[in-house]
């Protein structure tokens, strides 16, 4: 294992390299910085105990390098907003509740306003938001609607005899519910609401409402309950709010896609109350962004934890009744960790490649709304493959250390409680899967976003004919790598780089076709138009999810091919390999349906990925030295009982 | 739903008088008792709170009908041990702490007293340790040795001159680890220790040994540790225990199956001590059946309260915008949950099958080893599928719920946290499927019992040419059907019900024969024993999977096959072929690999589990009223939400 005093492994050195990519000095200044405040707390802390450490850590990133990247320099950030992410990232090695609630705080609080906003709530709040002077809370999500965000039951009512805004809640079903920070620690909540003006709805807006006192008491008219216990996440303080008629002046609206003028009309540069709607939403992608990048940092952790104690453990002798096995050595354990950490490996690099796009398109000149389109779609399907990727791995990482797993002081109780909402907060993975089919179906053209997501689904699948890839990372080198692929089928296509690429891409385009054509051949009748969907689901986030394996693998070939050559590259091309193998091991069905591959071929994957379980179990230590999570981070009981024996 | 008050659904009523079975009396009994301690404890319960409460609730169990079940009349008990296994199934529907503190009391602690204890043991001590007088810990599992508990490192040691036993840990290894009720409340622990008499080891035996003095002191020589937090499971005081020397009579030696006379010697009914060993750990089986029993009742709670909510919860509109959808109506929802819903069936059928089987043997005449043998590999078996489906099932369910899926106050975080060991502990599941696999190469003969599993495995691989599936659930109806079936084809096989299992059983046959043919074809060189058995792991874990896959579904079958006639029995079938469907459609890159399924025979597959899905919908409320878990034993909060609205 690799600690900041023991002689470095060179080989995990370079692949650490490539894994760490653009923003390598932000993670590197946070591995050495001992004010990080990445521990994980004392066993059993109290829930008010817990919250309060919560928030003292937050305060102690506050106003940091890393908090201040996620704002512009003209709002008084340094807009550095890869590095931003990336901060947030490293987060999640260490204490969960400490990245969701920097992530609401600094992420969702200050980045409404930011995003939101227009100069006067900058200069009143932003400040205030990043150094935590002002905690504040997101208030989106309702007891009656959280994934239809459109239908959204508060009202936020323009009274013109007062110029106010009257936030409230008129029904339980509006109730904002799951609200971080709302149940102890929020003074502001950034609310969504209907926005009524002249008594016309103009659709969900945001409005800035204070909803506690100085004190820590509630406003006149807000009702703030406690969410109480939940399955992890405990140093996060989720509450309830209701809301009877509180007046706010109309200056507290974010005003930047919608406004209300001195003479009570209502204004936006927007005209589709639709587009309008899914402008606002889409500036607030970096928070997606930022649970997928959680995500997989938990589910590195718990491979490193695994794979380590799979090193050390041993259990059953040796025929020859001498040694005992080390359980690594098991091919059943090592298919049950290696394939997983080869997956997590391309995930980790998708995250990459995607923070790194999400800052180009902020930070530089906006390249279109097609752009931003396919950033979001990207952003959704990679945070729902990564948090499920997360589940299932820490998950099997709890199995693959037995009763010691299950112990709290062996990790794994955490990371997997604290994840596990993760698949369906900031949007439920199964919604973000059809909102990425959306977007293949229509090539993110912002002339669907007048329509709902099956109703641009099925306008969609009527255009479509034959799907485009493209190729959005690395897209010169891939499209040289597929050309010179040598052969196209089965077996032959696996063995290059190029042909894997090609072989994901070919799921990907016929999983679309046949899609699009099944969804037209229902013909264009509306009153079926739920039904026809509806019928097709499951092919439809089967399509999503080959469209998002194909964008993941890209992605992880194009950090192999950029690496320098060496010993580090080699071995994570083999990685490379496992996990396209396992993939296709995995959709082996659909292959072979599809006349993709023989039933020969279909066998000679399985025993593939068995060989390569074999050739990369004596560099597992290695691959996860190379995660780069500094031991201190990931100290466990377990280990330390092996090391006595 | 179905309460106490509310008219019965007679059709709900017909199919839950089938899943009920032959110990329906128990249940029902259990289920009017207002004295059962099922309710689950206030939320954030301190750890010490909580584990009074759980001694609280064993004690009110103390001395019940179901606990002096688990005992034979002449041991002064009842000898119902299938109602003594329903019962604490039923206990699965509540707070899991409460059914592992009682299992480990009554059925492990009490357990090795009955099975393993002779007259003397069960005179001093039975009665008090089921009557809950004498707090008792099962000692087996060690720091270093749990899944081989042949290598246990604990001693004891038998002393001529104090004719006593003194019991050892020589290291940190050997550690007794992760022991219900070491850390609080027991008083005698059944440790497992390697006996040497006369300065020869003679294996693992069982010896009762007094851990704390009347006052809860730890005896001299005992050094007892709390476990600390765990991830579940939290009214469970799990504790360690080290022995320094600590001395206890020679008449502790629980001693059924070997014993030290008076003049020292050891002497043994069974000679081969492998075949002892393993006949030792045999009487323990009723802990695995007990745990996959109440593994199989978490998931149906979990499915109860998922399946209730999605037919209540709706999100986003119809097309007419006027009408939201409920979310049980998307067929990404229905397929998420019915198939479980399904397989849950199959195993909770199989678990009733299992139980009698049990029964029958135990309390019915000896059949013989064999019979012994294929109840333990079915009990491991069905373990591990149940327990792996819970942690699958409940995973499901908890997304199926969204954010209010994560709270608390809606069950899951419990369900998910206290079943999870269940994966691991009475037994790795890998390990157990192992176990299966030998007994499907060595169809059980005992003359293998003297082989290690790996050898066993290869041993039997030499002999076995043409597997022979005994159909063991429901044998000569199950035969009936399968000549009776129309076609041996693809889509025709799975039309009718004896093809269907034909199917599944083919699929066995195969995976057995093939794997009995590549280990035979390594030959006999010893020293590549270790990785020959290693190369065909994940073929070996394949064909245990598909063995219990076929044995799982003839449960099924038969139950559905002896139900009355009626509209019960027909929905029954309804569920059954989904879960068959759904199975192969899991499993069918096999089929095709291995020519037992076309391509389009296998998309066909697909489009039936959809069809399924949608045929079922309607009766989905019935289907989890038909479980008959009482709805004061599932309150949520967020089905009162719901109501609220």
């Amino acid at each position: 294992m690799a600690t900041s005093d023991s002689p470095k492994d060179p080989v995990a050195e370079q692949i650490r390299t490539v894994l760490d990519g653009r923003w390598a000095e932000v993670r590197q200044g946070l591995r050495a910085d001992p004010d990080f405040p990445v521990a994980v707390p004392g066993l059993e802390l109290g829930l008010d105990e817990y919250r309060a450490r919560t928030l003292a850590s937050c305060h102690e990133l506050a106003g940091s390098d890393f908090v201040l990247g996620a704002v512009p320099p003209e709002q008084g950030g340094t807009g550095d907003l890869g590095g931003s992410v990336t901060g947030l990232e490293m987060l999640g090695h260490g204490d969960l509740s400490v990245m969701i609630k920097a992530g609401v705080q600094f992420g969702l609080f200050g980045g409404a306003i930011s995003n939101l906003g227009t100069a006067r709530h900058h200069e009143a709040y932003l400040q205030d938001a990043l150094q935590l002077d002002l905690p504040g809370a997101y208030a989106m999500t309702e007891t009656g609607h959280g994934s239809d965000v459109q239908s959204l039951l508060t009202t936020a009512t323009h009274d013109p005899d007062t110029d106010e805004l009257v936030i409230h809640s008129p029904s339980p079903a509006a109730r904002k519910d799951y609200i971080g920070g709302a149940a102890r620690d929020a003074r502001m909540a950034a609310v969504f609401a209907q926005l009524v003006v002249g008594g016309e709805s103009h659709g969900v807006h945001c409005v800035l409402v204070p909803i506690r006192d100085e004190q820590g008491r509630a406003m006149p008219g807000v009702t703030i309950t406690d969410c109480g216990p939940k399955m992890g996440l405990r140093g996060v303080d989720n509450g309830r709010l209701m809301f009877d008629g509180v007046r706010v002046p109309r200056q507290n609206l974010l005003n930047r896609y919608g406004d209300i003028d001195d003479d009570g009309t209502y204004t936006s540069p927007i005209e589709s109350r639709n587009r309008r709607f899914f402008t606002m939403l889409g500036t607030l992608v970096r928070g997606r962004i930022t649970v997928g990048a959680g995500a997989g940092a938990a589910a590195r952790s718990a491979l490193t934890v695994a794979v380590r104690y799979g090193l050390r453990r041993t259990q059953f002798s040796y025929p020859d009744g001498e040694h005992e096995v080390v359980i690594l050595d098991y091919l059943g354990h090592q298919r049950t960790l290696l394939p997983r950490l080869a997956r997590s490996y391309a995930l980790a690099l998708a995250q990459n490649a995607l923070i790194a796009r999400m800052h180009d398109l902020t930070v530089g000149e906006s390249t279109g709304e097609d752009a931003h389109r396919e950033l979001e779609a990207r952003a959704a399907g990679l945070k729902a493959v990564t948090t499920w990727h997360a589940t299932d791995t820490i998950q099997a990482c709890r199995e693959a250390c037995g009763g010691a797993g299950y112990m709290s002081a062996n990790r794994f109780a955490d990371l997997k409680a604290d994840t596990d909402v993760f698949t369906t907060f900031e949007g439920d993975n199964t919604i973000l899967l059809q909102l990425v089919a959306k977007g293949m179906l229509t090539n993110y053209q912002a002339d669907f976003a007048d329509l709902d997501t099956s109703g641009a689904i099925l306008f969609g699948a009527r255009q479509l004919t034959t799907s485009v890839i493209e190729h959005t990372i690395g897209g010169s080198l891939i499209q040289r790598l597929i050309s010179g692929a040598s052969g196209r089928d089965g077996d032959d296509a696996l063995r290059d780089r190029g042909g894997q690429v090609a072989f994901f891409a070919d799921r990907e385009s016929h999983l679309t076709e046949s899609l699009a054509m099944r969804l037209r051949r229902a013909g264009d009748d509306e009153s079926k138009s739920f039904s026809v969907f509806n019928d097709a689901q499951d092919h439809l986030l089967e399509a999503a999810r080959a469209h998002m394996d194909r964008v993941v693998l890209e992605a992880f070939v194009t950090a192999v091919e950029e690496a320098p050559q060496g010993p580090g590259r080699d071995l994570l091309a083999k990685v490379c390999d496992l996990h396209v193998l396992s993939t296709v091991e995995e959709h082996r069905a659909w292959y072979l349906e599809h006349g993709r591959l023989s039933a020969s071929q279909a066998k000679g994957v399985i025993a593939r990925v068995n060989e390569l379980c074999q050739e990369l179990r004596p560099h597992a230590d290695t691959l996860v030295d190379a995660f780069g999570i500094p031991d201190e981070w990931l100290t466990t009981e377990m280990m330390a009982d092996l090391a006595s024996f």
